[in-house]
């Protein structure tokens, strides 16, 4: 079956500050022209902070979308241009006060594809060492740590909501366990 | 520390055919008041369906906002009004044209808590049965039968990208493993 879908015509009907939304027409594969609704976003990423003793460095943040504090990996947009593995250093470092000396690629996901054009690159850190955090004026968090086979249960429980989170955790433990890890060159 | 933020003033800045966008002023627990942007979103689902035979049933399809066609678990989004539960077999049967008669409630997910209200609420159905597909018009989309293992292979190599799709599989596998999984109520 052809799936593809033509651009016809991009529409901006919103510029903001995290976000542009178009509503753009496009042609489906049997000529029809409909409307397609995309939120552009600049992109993100978030590392899977693990100690020495296992537990995992969480943030809790307020969400404005929710209403809801909730327990998230420490995460972030990329800076305009900024590489994905750069923003991923720098915003563990930024929120949590930590760097890693072994780092693990992870892939990244797309976190709605039917609406949103982001895509969250994931990684894990190993070899922590605190070198003070630095938060952006007006960000405000905590920094939680939790052992890693309680934040699987809360995996499980429904306690832990986050995509980018639930992603990381589940993946690192499952490729752990059937030998599938391997760092990455340049932080090796 | 508090963490909150309040509302000030909610306002809309788009409202479209399956999303409104907000740009509202909030005020920090510093004081200060700052614009939050949000994504309205009516919630979806999403269904891991597993065969007798250990295939996972995907569906193939074209994903307006990164111009490529991509594999995913059987999904949509909710009808107003709509209980997720039924969403979700709705959803499994008008995609892929079947039903289950075992099925596992997984929780739910914030694909991207930084500015969507979405949720997605997850589920996994078992004992599948052929009932014949229910596409709405201009849908389109392939119907692909993966084994769970090639499918997990899947997530690690960064071949499946879609984080509800990575979500499930992933949870799915460590909570069979860990006999963690039990049928919901209504299914039985």
């Amino acid at each position: 079956m052809d799936l593809e879908e033509k651009q016809i015509r991009k529409i901006y009907v919103y510029r903001g500050r995290i976000l542009n939304v178009r509503n753009d027409d496009a042609q489906l594969s049997n000529g029809k022209i409909v409307s397609r609704e995309v939120v552009e976003h600049i992109g993100g990423v978030c590392v899977l902070p693990v100690t020495e003793n296992g537990d995992v460095i969480f943030v809790k943040q307020y969400r404005y979308p929710y209403e809801e504090t909730i327990l998230e990996l420490p995460a972030g947009k990329l800076d305009p241009g900024e590489e994905p593995f750069h923003g991923a250093v720098r915003e563990l470092h930024e929120e949590t006060g930590v760097v890693g000396d072994t780092y693990y690629e992870l892939g990244a996901d797309y976190p709605s594809p039917g609406y949103t054009d982001e895509v969250i690159h994931l990684y894990a850190a190993t070899g922590l060492k605190d070198v003070g955090q630095k938060l952006d004026e007006d960000e405000f968090l905590d920094v939680v740590k939790i052992p890693y086979e309680k934040a699987l249960e809360m995996c499980y429980t429904g306690e832990l909501t986050d995509s980018k989170t639930l992603i990381l955790l589940l993946k690192y433990k499952l490729m752990e366990q059937s030998g599938r890890l391997t760092p990455m060159e340049e932080s090796k």
